[in-house]
């Protein structure tokens, strides 16, 4: 059987089937970083994330802003999880008939983005291969205290995104910015139940969510912020890289926070109980439980 | 220009110019790992490698090995700076035509030699690609005291190898044990001046160790220590994947070890002033300046 009959997903479940871990690891596979005991007052986090040509980008995209996407990406992970990138490793796999210049503009691409986040670039390697790929792992740290992971979405929490949906494979997704400003403002201010980074699409994701934490969502079509390359609500439901945060957030919470920042964190529903699946429900009122569903690499 | 015309260290080097670490590294790129202030007696060691299909290892070769290999080489690197592996990230960017079977071996391969050891496997990434390609970033940690660099070989150390080299294409490269045994042993019981682990060649590695430490070498031909598999000299000096450490010890330090261990670590030479270059002796006592040499990815 060919690895796309079973899927992304169902590969994934089935190498998570072989991972054990020791009582050091707080949080193996299953969500946007490792979780590692480091000391007394902070985790590690550990994550690492492949972008490759044809698949996360094209050979004509700007070199620079392909490099940038890389560092990006990971430090969208990091945010997820409430802390603060620190180190990564950059790992090129390069066919050779590309120029230098593209890798150079590639690498200040990767660079300038861990110069304005503070992030030590502290090695690599570099391979021959048919395709460009970018692989960065990347070592973060988070105070306990403030540790937001997919699995803690209760009954009762609004939802909110921190920006708009759909149309990024356009151009967000080479450009966007990683919300690890809106992260950082979030765990040190805000109970945060739960969070996540959408990469994969709102559904699919949220559908993330709604595994780990055991409980059912319900949306609403007239509260998701759509993006003006978004050419419709499917592209905001269903397509990946709008590296938004997606949290959960109890009602007194979100209350405070929707007083606070009504305009940079939107709420676009509320975490039920399991039974209720997903539900979207549309601008008449009208709901229906839709399926999570996004990009998959198989 | 095109990037095989600069060559893999070309490339390297001007990659590392962008580099700027702050006072928390130690050790940047240009070591087996990169070294992180970590708590009062331990540094971490964070390193990753990539392995990739034609270029690493065929499609043909048992795809258990393969994974094994992704870790072992990485566990390598941990080995080399004196450390103890802990964490592991896994990335496999895989061509849709594969089957779960391979996948499956694959894994095994890596999650067995984890589980041996007792490595935590904590996460990885999925990705769709043309050519399979194993990336595996691993995090480990080394007592302050024991750390070794390539950067620390002094003139008059004698200069060992844990085992036998040479021909390792042949069968080596997908079945050695990586010396992490060795390593701890030496970096416990032994003021270890300078290690690394042999990858592209013993050569081109020594060449790594003398460019670090700004010293010359002189290795005798009788005292390298060849494999079965290596069909001549210059397969010992000038290929890779051997997976051995190389290190250097002060001379009396060197002879403690030695009447330790004659077997387990082989002298083959020594360190010397840097206007020595790196000189070969042959079996008739005569000397000649040679150049490092061994595998690039350009």
């Amino acid at each position: 059987m060919r690895v796309d009959r079973i899927g992304e997903f169902g590969l994934i479940e089935r190498l998570k089937k072989s991972i054990k871990t020791d009582s050091s690891v707080i949080k193996g596979s299953g969500d946007d970083c490792a979780v590692i005991k480091f000391n007394q007052d902070q985790y590690l986090l550990f994550t690492c994330d492949t972008i490759v040509e044809g698949v996360d980008f094209r050979r004509q995209d700007m070199p620079y802003l392909v490099g940038r996407k890389a560092l990006a990406a990971s430090i969208s992970d990091i945010a997820a999880c409430g802390g603060i990138p620190r180190y990564a490793l950059l790992s090129l796999a390069i066919p050779k008939n590309i120029s230098v210049h593209t890798i150079d503009k590639i690498s200040q691409g990767i660079f300038n983005l861990a110069k304005r986040y503070n992030i030590n670039i502290v090695g690599g390697d570099i391979s021959r291969a048919k395709q460009l790929m970018i692989d960065i792992s990347m070592l973060g740290a988070v105070e306990k205290k403030y540790l937001a992971l997919r699995s803690g979405a209760k009954k009762g929490d609004i939802i909110f995104v921190t920006g708009k949906l759909g149309g990024s494979i356009l151009r967000k997704h080479l450009e966007f910015t990683p919300r690890l400003k809106e992260a950082r403002f979030l765990v040190k201010n805000f109970r945060v139940h739960s969070m996540i980074d959408i990469s994969d699409s709102l559904t699919q994701d949220l559908g993330q969510i709604l595994k780990a934490s055991k409980v059912g969502a319900i949306i609403y079509e007239g509260l998701i912020p759509l993006s003006k390359d978004a050419l419709s609500l499917a592209d905001a439901l269903y397509t990946g890289e709008d590296f938004e945060l997606l949290f959960t957030l109890g009602h007194n919470e979100a209350k405070r926070l929707y007083a606070k920042r009504p305009k940079a964190f939107r709420p676009i529903g509320e975490i039920m109980d399991r039974r209720y699946n997903l539900i979207l429900v549309d601008k008449k009122g009208k709901g229906k439980i839709i399926k999570p569903r996004g990009f998959q690499h198989f």
